[in-house]
């Protein structure tokens, strides 16, 4: 199930983690080992308390082409236990990104598809260039998307739309995310990376104990209801106020100067 | 309770059911008999292997009224135990439709009112002429909405739009739900039914069992969460995985050619 | 933890209340007694069977900066009991609104944010002038956000584009929420309380009883999913149709006039 991509961790400027998918013969396919590499990353990543964003992209003008088909059709001559390693590991890799304390921002060149679409949009931020397509073409051969496509898909579109895409297996132009608010900038052609990085700059200077609360707070908002996300959030702020990032904050806020939150971040444990 | 409207069911090519309410002198209102002769004839789709597709459309420039007014004023004078047989049989048609293994693809002319709303929001994809306008008015009568209205105008637009067309009874153009997503195709006036013919054709030549799976897929998302929708997604792939349609499919791309999914689909089960 | 806004309230026309967060000087900054008053105000309010509507609109060019600065730091010397006491008191604020069986109708001028945001996400319909901001810029001060800042943003926009308002506290333009379809109108700049009491007047003329089931269904529908939702809807309109207003608004209809559902609105109980 291996292929030639590998999951290239740098930091390239302070408290920023770029990760590459760099397998561009394969427009970045990824299996077992890419879903192993890059969750481990994500982990490692939470545990640095000077790191503040990730920026996760793909090498050679194309984020990721998904699961690599030939060994998905290799796949069927396994036994399902088997099988089921690699959907866990999947699984895992995906829920690790979300889980992580850290704001992800993905740079789409070119496009994302299958299992590459999951990933793009399971970031808390995306920027693509113009010319990039959004794909879960998995009806065309024969499959059902993984991932978490159709949880990414519903959160950012309507039912109708994500029926086409995925019933159909049709590609959506990144205009199209962008209008709708699940892509944050639209860049021209060979400029998505470098908008990652800007986003990625404004997340280093932040706070880093708030952020990973806001975005827990985020992805836990729709299921939770108004009710309970209300008591969430004042357990956030409430645990918030007392800490040395709020400290300096409001410190700042009214001394009228910009807020310096330290590359050690705040007091909070990592998650 | 009855009115004058038919539930026409066509096989108008291969693979697709078109299915007409054709009762265009009450712009094809419908009552409870239209409710289990949509469902009846739904379920009974559902079990044709050689469908692919079904169109559901209104005769005479109008996709559906939803209910008689005149029938809803005499229904005052019915005991509510006998009242309840209508709205069950309402709910039960929509969930027929949700539930139904075939993609729906609605075509909507003129517009879709009240009950006509639900049913063309319930459809997996809906085409639109230009002209068409969506009215959930109930409140202009002292009413509230059924249907599933208020399910399905919020899996498409913001709460506070919603809240407009629902308290005030105000029409939405055909635009404005193209532009949310909600409708997957504008046309020009008269074109509605030939655009659905188009998404129904490329809908014939698909995997009848993993669009299946597709479409449960994702009715489940909004509720299951990251998690639970993985999990659901992770065993839907692994089934279809080993199944014909996937051999097909597979084999298909890497040969490079168009799969055939075969009129009478995959290997699983109708639903 | 007091400010200077008054929370002012006039039936500035028949069935409607205005609701004025007055304190210019501190951006109608709002604290614990604007919590308990604004709730106190809007549970009073839905006791009045006159009532039709709540416009709720901010002084002197400005919606609402939310909590004060200044106090949020004093904040910090306090033990956490006492704290819980202004969460306590502002959560309950925001399910007052939402609870509230009257339309409320937010009327923004110059911005909303922090809690400002969230008081004025709540409110069933919205109103902005054009170059109104939207901001939920906790992250600025090393806190996060409160009073269902996530929960309302979530339900208008995709996360991608929430994380970027909450991770970054970069404000957005009103006409943005406007194309989301979260702000329902967008006025020029000083038109923002006009806009809202025209949809107050349209309100002011609906059936009380019916708008108020009406509201509570569209609050329900997310977590609810279909078949729970449809069972809501079933019981919300067959208790409906046996109403006054009912009556009145099938009457009218058939009669081909304007329902008149009366100051004193339907038969149903205020809730």
């Amino acid at each position: 199930m291996s292929t030639v991509t590998d999951i290239r961790a740098e930091e390239v400027e302070a408290g920023i983690l770029r990760i590459t998918l760099d397998g561009a013969t394969t427009r970045n396919s990824i299996g077992r080992d890419q879903y192993d590499a890059l969750r481990a990353t994500l982990i490692d990543a939470a545990t640095r308390r000077d790191l503040r964003a990730v920026v996760l992209t793909g090498a050679g003008g194309f984020f990721s082409s998904g699961g690599n088909v030939s060994a998905l059709k290799e796949g069927r001559a396994l036994p399902l236990s088997e099988v089921m390693k690699n959907t866990d590991a999947l699984g895992a890799m995906i829920l690790a990104l979300r889980n992580c304390p850290l704001p992800v921002i993905g740079a789409v060149e070119g496009g994302a598809a299958g299992l590459g679409l999951a990933l793009a949009l399971s970031c808390d931020m995306l920027v693509a260039s113009e010319a990039a397509k959004f794909t879960a073409a998995y009806v065309k051969i024969g499959l059902t998307p993984d991932g978490g496509t159709t949880h990414f898909l519903r959160e950012a579109l309507p039912r109708q739309l994500v029926s086409e895409m995925c019933l159909l297996g049709r590609p959506l132009p990144a205009a199209r995310l962008h209008q709708a608010g699940a892509i944050n900038l639209l860049t021209p052609e060979g400029g998505a990376l470098e908008g990652a990085m800007e986003l990625a700059r404004a997340c280093a200077k932040g706070p880093r104990t708030a952020m990973a609360a806001i975005k827990a707070e985020i992805e836990a908002a729709p299921l939770n209801g108004l009710a309970a996300q209300l008591d969430l959030e004042a357990r956030g702020i409430n645990t918030a106020r007392y800490g040395d990032e709020a400290g300096e904050g409001l410190a700042a806020f009214l001394e009228k100067r910009t807020p310096d939150f330290g590359p050690q971040g705040g007091e909070g444990e990592s998650r």
